[in-house]
């Protein structure tokens, strides 16, 4: 049978550097040429980064993609790589006839999202992602019109059919159309989002689509973070039967290289199936001169809490670099949330680059004081220690504050501070609550709730105690001391905004308030169910009257990895003003 | 020719407020029986609230919007007011077939955006909007999935075709097949938000759907805010001509009464058109007994100023009062747009509900000090001064902060102050930014960006002026003191954070900039062609810099009322992290 290399460049780009990120693409093609392959794949919109979102209606930022990707492709032959097929995502515009989707409205100059076919300094032939996903994070009915061709290309003797992301995940479309194509191959370029345990999901898929196209299927995914999104990579080759034979690492940059044995076509069948065109591009006719194929790679799969540890370090070092800070800081309560976000800081960027304030007011207990200094030794951050007090009185002189107010206060001259620093160094400031706090609103406006981003956005509480006790455990075996004190992890969780305050003085114990939490926010569950599922009713009224009066502050809250299928951010669209929490109240009074 | 008397409810309802929105359509019901009416039509989701965003994804919504319906049919009934048929929008789940747009994905539940037609105590049909609006504020692709039918409804022997807010709006779809249907009446229900000027194009395509369909057209619409949103009534009524014949006022909730000559059936056409069913509903075959009609309701169109006026004040009235707030405190500095937004305030919600704190710095300019008081006085708000260098400097003694980081310093201090006082007496706090400031980040994050609601955030600086201008000659008009003081309009901006600063020493002069601004940002145009119509290409290249890069900030400010085609918040969605802005620098350049 012909053989083909391929190399799955799995890049981290950055949305709107189109010159960095061409620079970044001819690097790693002159990488797959070195390595002899015959095919190079990007992943979807590499050129432009993803996701592009309203950048896609701008019709300057569209016209440079097309112009940068002509310019990519003559560049690449300049620089001698022009015989190596590549393909790499773009934002194009459809040209000639409606897509059958006019009923329902196309956004301003019919944008694509579309896999350009570079070949001896041309780009040969691009195909046009169909299905366009328009949930949770995506907006990309927003963004784009849909395509409507199956584009197969002959290489090497090979017909390679070409697909972008969506269009594996859908029932029906061009992947479905792949098995009348007679094609050897599926290649499916890709930007999709980690969410934990979505490794699992994807190697099924693949699988399954493999069987259902009749062969082999080779998956390249993003890496790194944008914004609230974290890429990881995790990209996979299965064979005709689905068995999954390479997969790369998660959350690494790099280049997998496999070598396939591929049927050769046994014709250029034509037509259209499901309204979807095939549309042929021949390359080359003739398979390369048989070579010793490499083995494949298969990268160890992570444990879930090295995965979503590694999904965070990934969100924080990417938003950091890519928004051109060069260091971090926050405060250090002692507290679990604080002690994690600082181990976690230094992993991404290094402890050199993080700076710990620590700010205890009158009523920080001692042990919060040393948990932060050890944390601080344990880290090799840098620690500094600025008390509130002299800050706080002023106020309380002036306004006579009490209660609440005055809680909310000390929390809001601790982000004075932070600011203040901030401002005068260049540090940008994390935000350390977790999902579940944010989730019931248990945070201080202006106060915690400020920086520009927040590792732990979408991790709730029990979870942050996990990723702790995981980090510390994988220090120890790594023979590295545990950064995280074990008192931080240990003691009960409190905001020490007044004397002897806990969390439970407010809230539920965090097991059962993150269970109820998944119920209500990750499942979408009624009261009456959560009554149903044996939750106390008075509980469940005062839990999700709680969440649902918490939109406006977690709207104001900065972003942060997304690491579930419902993170609280782009992928929720809920109103602030929202009167049905009264009607929650009612049914489970009932 | 068969005679019938409709009334157009333009309700004020609140998302998720089922049961209290169904007191009002009751209420209103009522007061149509009561004017003789045969039909009274509410807005688009009237009994939900609209736009319901996400909750459309929670089954408990969903369930409690289908069973309300049938509940409201049947208190209509038990009230005396089961003869009137009732039209109103409420949220309903698709049943049967499939719509033809599996391929692009359905959000889960299969929600739909319908309107019941309530008659003696029962939902007689529904009908289901097809055109889902996905662009701008608008993500109904997200949320709904689309009907294909088209509902006549006979009523008193004059056929009734109903169609939702966007299907009037798109070629094609329920309003085309009108004519087909050989219907006598097109009823369409509405919540289409404000933009400035939208009224003209409303009353022009109202104009042509009418001739199109060849028939008469009736039009309902939202009036009121939710969250972003402001809704302004503006119901109209056109004759088969085009010709609109009453009109609603705006942003004022009631009732339009109207009576109409329309011609009876000459048959009852059935078949699909272009996909769309034409299904029929008989109710009444019989004409009315021939009664004497009113005169139709022409409002007086509002100017330019009024109407945006109107809509802020709108806005605000009802962000306050829908989120249970009784008061609203801001920071009176003296200059235009905090005055601007006190007099808007004390319009929304009283002066003795508006609560103006003065700040004073060792920065701040006498004329600044005795505006600030001045505007008190002229209003009648409760003011406060509160000098704030005695919390400033402990901060200064402590941190050591210079220029900027002390800029922001002084305006942090102000939003603890804020803050504090909103914590211990419940105000909602304004934030005083107007559009310009806000695109190109001139604005201290956590300082004078605080708040729950910011009246001007979709207002440019030229337009501010415009408006106090126009309101205080509005007062002087209707014999009342003007409520701004004249130096307040006449001086140039100062931030007033360093001695002597000015917004120019940062920024180009306001005209100047808004109209870059409104190239950039409103028109979408690139740096190319802002050079080309003429702007200094440093400027450009500086201004869109610093819009690009200020897109955190934005995303952190309070949301406002939407005023304009791209206002700031839900309806524009840009990546955080967007080298682009290095693009725009080399296009400049060039």
């Amino acid at each position: 049978m012909p053989q083909l290399r391929v190399a799955l460049a799995q890049l981290n780009v950055t949305v709107g550097d189109i010159a960095g990120n061409a620079d970044k693409i001819v690097a790693w093609t002159r990488n797959a040429v070195e390595q002899g392959a015959h095919v190079v794949a990007f992943p979807e919109l590499g050129l432009t980064g993803y996701p592009v979102e309203d950048l896609a209606l701008r019709a300057s930022f569209v016209d440079a993609s097309q112009s940068r990707i002509h310019d990519l492709a003559q560049r690449l032959a300049d620089e001698g790589l022009g015989d190596i097929v590549v393909v790499v995502g773009y934002l194009d515009r459809a040209s000639g006839t409606a897509m059958g989707v006019d009923r329902l409205g196309r956004p301003k100059g019919s944008p694509t999202n579309s896999a350009a076919v570079i070949h001896q300094g041309r780009v040969v032939t691009s195909a046009v992602k169909h299905h366009l996903p328009n949930y949770g994070v995506f907006d990309e009915f927003r963004h784009f019109v849909p395509g409507n061709t199956l584009q197969v290309i002959r290489i090497h003797g090979i017909d390679v059919a070409l697909v972008i992301c969506e269009d594996l995940w859908q029932d029906g479309g061009p992947a479905a159309v792949t098995h009348e194509a007679g094609a050897g191959l599926l290649l499916v370029i890709n930007s999709s989002p980690y969410e934990a345990n979505k490794d699992d999901l994807r190697g099924d898929l693949v699988r399954r689509r493999a069987r259902e196209a009749g062969c082999a299927l080779a998956y390249v995914n993003l890496v790194g973070g944008q914004d609230e999104l974290v890429f990881d990579g995790d990209s996979l080759v299965a064979d005709a039967d689905g068995k999954v034979f390479a997969r790369a690492p998660q959350f690494e940059q790099g280049s997998m290289i496999v070598d396939l044995d591929l049927p050769a076509p046994s014709g250029t069948p034509e037509g259209t199936y499901e309204g979807i065109e095939i549309v042929h591009t021949v390359l080359h006719e003739d398979p390369v001169e048989a070579y010793d194929a490499m083995e494949p790679v298969i990268a160890p799969q992570l444990s879930d809490e090295a995965e979503m540890y590694a999904a965070i370090v990934t969100g924080l070092r990417d938003y950091v670099q890519k928004n051109g800070f060069k260091s971090v800081l926050l405060g250090l309560s002692g507290g679990i949330d604080s002690s994690l976000v600082a181990a976690i800081a230094c992993d991404a960027i290094g402890a050199e680059h993080v700076f710990g304030i620590s700010n205890p007011s009158i009523y920080s207990s001692d042990h919060s004081k040393d948990d932060a200094a050890e944390l601080a030794a344990r880290t090799g951050l840098n620690y500094r220690v600025v008390p509130i007090q002299p800050m706080v009185q002023p106020f309380l002189d002036t306004l006579g504050l009490t209660g609440l107010a005055e809680e909310n206060l000390q929390a809001r001259v601790r982000a004075v501070v932070w600011m203040g620093l901030s401002n005068a160094d260049g540090h940008l400031v994390l935000a350390c609550g977790n999902k579940s706090e944010l989730s019931v609103g248990y945070s201080t406006i202006y106060g915690d709730a400020v920086g520009g981003y927040a590792p732990l956005k979408d991790l709730p509480k029990t979870l942050v105690w996990r990723l702790a006790k995981w980090r510390n455990a994988d220090a120890k075996e790594k023979g590295q001391h545990p950064p995280i004190p074990e008192n931080a992890i240990a003691k009960p969780p409190s905001a020490e905004l007044r004397p002897g305050q806990q969390d439970t003085d407010s809230l539920p114990p965090y097991d059962l308030l993150d269970d109820m939490l998944d119920d209500y926010v990750e499942q979408d569950r009624g009261s009456a169910e959560l009554v149903a599922a044996g939750f106390d009713p008075e509980l469940v009224t005062k839990v999700i009257q709680l969440v649902d009066r918490a939109e406006y502050k977690r709207r104001q809250y900065p972003p942060g990895p997304k690491l579930t299928h419902k993170a609280f951010g782009r992928d929720r669209r809920l109103p602030i003003t929202n009167a049905w929490r009264e009607d929650a109240r009612k049914a489970a009074e009932h």
